[in-house]
């Protein structure tokens, strides 16, 4: 059986969104997944005797510590060996999870990551991406959007594959287009980093790609990986999101902008580290918690981080 | 009398929405300006038949050729001296017009300006910028939208005091507030670009610097003046313009949106340049003329390009 491992204290409303999360999860999906819930022993309690789930599939780990959002990371990491975080990253290296979620500090969850489970050989840098919604009803993915502030022409030449496996994998998406965010849609057009990416990205036989696509393209289908900088993707992440805020603060009822409220996806897993590692929105609601529990459990079914391991030796 | 060059041949709709916006500039400012209308005579005069114009107010000047939107700035320059672009600066060039606006060629309306009237003194390298509309009703400028690809720490200090410059003295707005476009609020974050410019506007004593700005604050007002390198401008400013497109295609109406219509802003200026240079959307509208002959008489009777050369030598 499936056994997950999930960060109790992270986020602005732990644990009782991921405790809601976790039930929502077994209500869809009875009996296919075991739990280890991994906090406060005595919150956690509290919180499930207002929201049970089954006992036989879960486990409380107990976590005496919590690194907050705002504490530096490797430095939360080393005095707080008996946070959420690092007991869940040991957790994951001693292979007694399979993945492991949070919605807790971004930059420990990072720090952790590279530090317990290592990249996948051959990959640069890991990267983190997040969904875009279409009016088709799809989700298109943008990568990166904040861990590599400054990139060379290699590292988005990998994102894009990471993400095509992704998108293919994952969003279920055949063949999915893959597209360099630019300033201009010809070749040749753009900043160094755009200008020295496109003829990798031109010549990587792994990938369906697409070309320069603009700021206008990204709210649409035009790629379904759209491939960026960290510093670019994370300003239009930003911007994208406040877009929901705005049509809220109009009173807008619409549909398709309703999927633009990002808490409810729940963070993308980070591509490029070897086992699932999925990372949350500090303000995931239980829907963003149920997601990735889904997402996570999906990566180890069909084995996602070996199917990137592949990839990337076969390149 | 304030004398304007207006580039007749620009734009998708040359030369009627000029013709029209030049019309509506006249109805609200009657005997207020001269205009020279540059580009093909019989063409301009066709139009004039059925939208005339106060006719001593007004002159032709014949310009046969056309710079087409898709044309090699320099190249096109060159073998096109007898188009609109070309006569348009080489009257700003000898001062038969005071500032010359046009819906053209971006590329060749840049080559243009820094080949016949050049930079101010001690100005790097000029830029543009574009409007974002707030729900307060007011304008924020972001800078620079494109025109330079990739930066260096002191354009982005430069284009934060000519953003400056011209929030005060064209957007009226009192001291305004200048934020630097960043991934994280905290001083510190950053791709190496914004860590190198963070501490050159903080010191930067003409400015009125409040630090770092995330994507979510772009739409708000937490700076009246927002820079960035041109390729995250240009993006920004393209998913901005789309969100337009997307609130009309769900057929949503609503005030403050309706104010993301790009069209209608009509392009700023180029900042930077030795004389007032205008710059439109080639789907520029005829309120996107009135309003671009608005802002260059503006800067005409204030001596915009006076108080920009002020700045920069008192510095």
């Amino acid at each position: 059986m499936i056994i997950v491992g999930l960060d109790m204290m992270g986020g602005d409303f732990a644990p009782l969104e991921a405790v809601k999360g976790a039930a929502a999860f077994f209500a869809e999906n009875p009996l296919s997944v075991r739990m280890l819930l991994i906090g406060d022993k005595e919150k956690i309690k509290n919180v499930l005797l207002m929201h049970p789930l089954p006992e036989e599939l879960i486990e409380i780990i107990h976590a005496p510590q919590v690194i907050e959002m705002h504490e530096h990371p490797t430095k939360a990491l080393k005095e707080k060996p008996d946070s959420s975080i690092a007991i869940g990253f040991q957790l994951l290296a001693t292979s007694k999870i399979e993945a492991f979620i949070s919605a807790g500090n971004t930059g420990a969850m990072m720090v952790g990551a590279l530090f317990t489970i290592k990249t996948i050989d051959g990959i640069l840098r890991p990267t983190i991406g997040a969904y875009f919604p279409r009016e088709n009803g799809s989700l298109g993915l943008l990568v990166d959007v904040g861990l590599n502030a400054d990139c060379k022409p290699e590292n988005l030449n990998q994102f894009a594959l990471l993400g095509t496996i992704f998108a293919t994998h994952i969003l279920n998406i055949e063949n999915p287009k893959a597209g360099l965010i630019n300033l201009g849609e010809e070749e040749g057009k753009g900043n160094h980093l755009a200008q020295a990416t496109f003829p990798l990205l031109k010549e990587n036989k792994h990938l369906n790609f697409v070309g320069n696509i603009e700021g206008r393209d990204i709210l649409l289908d035009k790629a379904d990986v759209m491939v960026c900088d960290g510093f670019t993707g994370n300003v239009v992440l930003k911007l994208a999101e406040s877009i929901y805020d705005l049509i809220k603060r109009r009173n807008i009822e619409d549909e398709h902008f309703e999927r633009f409220n990002f808490e409810t996806y729940g963070g993308v897993p980070v591509l490029g580290v070897a086992k699932p590692v999925i990372i949350g929105h500090g303000i995931s609601s239980n829907v963003a918690f149920k997601n990735m529990i889904k997402t996570a459990v999906k990566m180890i079914e069909i084995d996602f981080t070996g199917k990137i391991k592949n990839s990337f030796i076969n390149d």
